[in-house]
């Protein structure tokens, strides 16, 4: 790492350079290499891909030269199921490493990974390190499953064992994102729970509960399952536990949904002798279609990091990624690490 | 409690007598009543119902005589926000506290609540008792959302914090209920965790893992939250903090979806003048949409208690009241209590 940063300074002619990994997921790297193509014609930003340069070089072909395209070789590669730490620490030259390291340097201005998510959680703590006053960077993950606005799951994922503090910092830190990214100027906070009652939920949830109250965040008290679909809160606060797994729950119904709608639509095309009409995208339908599928997913941000970071799903295709680009560039436009540095958690 | 259990036996025909809470819940007691009588009818069983005389009285109306209904006075009701062991304690003529102790006197063979769980919950454990070797009883809960065989999942929501022993407990418990009611010989367990290797999930996963492969229950792992509604598993053991949101996520979900369904039938009907036609009907997609909606729930078996408890959704109408008390029923046919002491967990 550290190669040739003045020369990707100077080839690059627009304001933003986004790195993406380019070998982490499970469509790597031609879906990744296809999302960023897409990326760098839809948002007008350059793109650094970081995996095999001999592949990204066939993937890539004649895009390079027209959409200015950097690659960098990444020798080394982190599985999904390696253990975070050791294989942060065991492999300076794979992509995720690479691509922390480049956000650290200030060549890119953010890196986009659907690779392994705790090494590109530890990566970035190691590489970037985290903001003043985060004791622990929380994922945070937009649910956009009902027409209106989304709403912020954090954590999504990063931390499985939390303390309550950890949980009002989460709150902290969704409220400054929600609020630079989306305008909202007072995000509404709920606390993910099994009853709206303070009493309620496990210890974590009840003592999280009366330290969020003590707050001068726009906390409105708890959320249950059921209502997390409806438009009441625009963070929702919750352990990485069992953020992960209500966001895969939620991700695993839509694919049914999705399929059964399709079925639907094909059923009815059957019985109606309307064969080749896209019946869901006539009926409006489409749009929700999206927003209960994954495949359309932006990402989630790695928040409380000095740095811009964005976790792919780890099956992204082409559109996923092309959306995750979308997203690490609203992010470094809006500026959020220094939002989140000014608001000041100490 | 404790007037004339022994008119109630002579006065009960059949095999089978069951206690319902006709005070508890959100659409108490009219649609409770509308359950119990269909019940009465439909799984050849006699019902006590127990509530306000008077009112229920009136609701019932002929019923009364031609279904051998028998009504039980409480005089005090249990809202669904009361701290559980406070109202317990303090309100011995409550429906829920004359429910749990006529399953205790041997009048009743099961109780079916849809009231305050933590407050089931409680009564059970002080008016029944816990089995031999079980720490915690556990909530077990059918996720019935694929056309497979429905996955138990296990503690829907009786214990909001979990130490690993007690999940290990709850496989146990599932595993005999499963295997009994739905005659699965040998019930595939998984823990619900953030990836299927065993490094991953929280330190109350991690260490459940390592224990429940110590059993002899057929462990094969752990499932993420996009396989719920998978086949996969037989039995899904989990803490009940996490259980509950994930079920109550489900159900928003649903409901999300079953109103899209819904609006798609309109919206096909009325482009291509069908109108009048219950298209999801006629296409097959009502079993599909029952599947999804809470309100076709059967209810959730309270285990490792000494009796018979169901525990009935609090939005619980006519139909799922209906399924509750054919669920209570079954269980007490198939002497899940009975299988659960004879397993033997000491």
């Amino acid at each position: 790492m550290g190669k040739k940063p003045n020369r990707l300074r100077i080839l690059s002619e627009k304001e933003m350079l986004i790195a993406v990994d380019a070998a982490g997921g499970e469509y790597a790297p031609r879906e990744i290499v296809k999302g960023a193509i897409k990326a760098a014609q839809e948002y007008d930003v350059d793109i650094i891909l970081v995996g095999n340069k001999a592949v990204l070089h066939v993937l890539a072909g004649h895009q390079i030269k027209k959409l200015n395209l950097q690659i960098i070789e990444a020798k080394e590669f982190i599985a999904p199921n390696e253990s975070p730490m050791k294989a942060v620490r065991s492999k300076p030259n794979s992509s995720i490493v690479i691509g922390t390291n480049l956000v650290r340097d200030g060549i890119a201005s953010a890196f986009v990974s659907a690779g392994n998510t705790g090494a590109v959680v530890v990566a970035s703590l190691l590489s970037l390190g985290k903001i003043k006053g985060i004791e622990r960077p929380a994922l945070g993950s937009f649910l956009d499953i009902t027409t209106a606005t989304p709403t912020l799951l954090i954590d999504a994922g990063a931390n499985a064992d939390c303390r309550p503090s950890h949980l009002v910092q989460f709150a902290h830190l969704g409220t400054t994102y929600v609020k630079h990214l989306l305008d909202i100027s007072s995000p509404r906070v709920r606390l993910l729970s099994t009853g709206e009652e303070e009493t309620k939920g496990n210890r974590l949830i009840q003592e999280s509960y009366s330290l969020l109250k003590a707050t001068n965040l726009n906390f409105i008290g708890s959320i249950e399952g059921q209502d997390i679909s409806k438009p009441t809160a625009d963070v929702i606060v919750t352990d990485g536990f069992t953020g992960n797994i209500v966001l895969k729950t939620i991700e695993g119904l839509g694919d049914t949904f999705v399929n059964l709608l399709r079925q639907v639509g094909h059923v009815f095309s059957t019985a109606y002798h309307l064969q080749g009409r896209n019946l869901l995208r006539d009926l409006g339908l489409g749009s929700w279609v999206k927003r209960v599928d994954y495949r359309e997913y932006g990402g989630a941000s790695l928040l409380g990091i000095n740095g811009n970071i964005i976790v792919a799903h780890g099956r992204s295709q082409a559109k996923a990624m092309n959306n995750a680009i979308g997203l690490a560039k609203q992010t470094t436009e809006r500026d959020i690490c220094r939002m989140i540095r000014e608001e000041g958690y100490e």
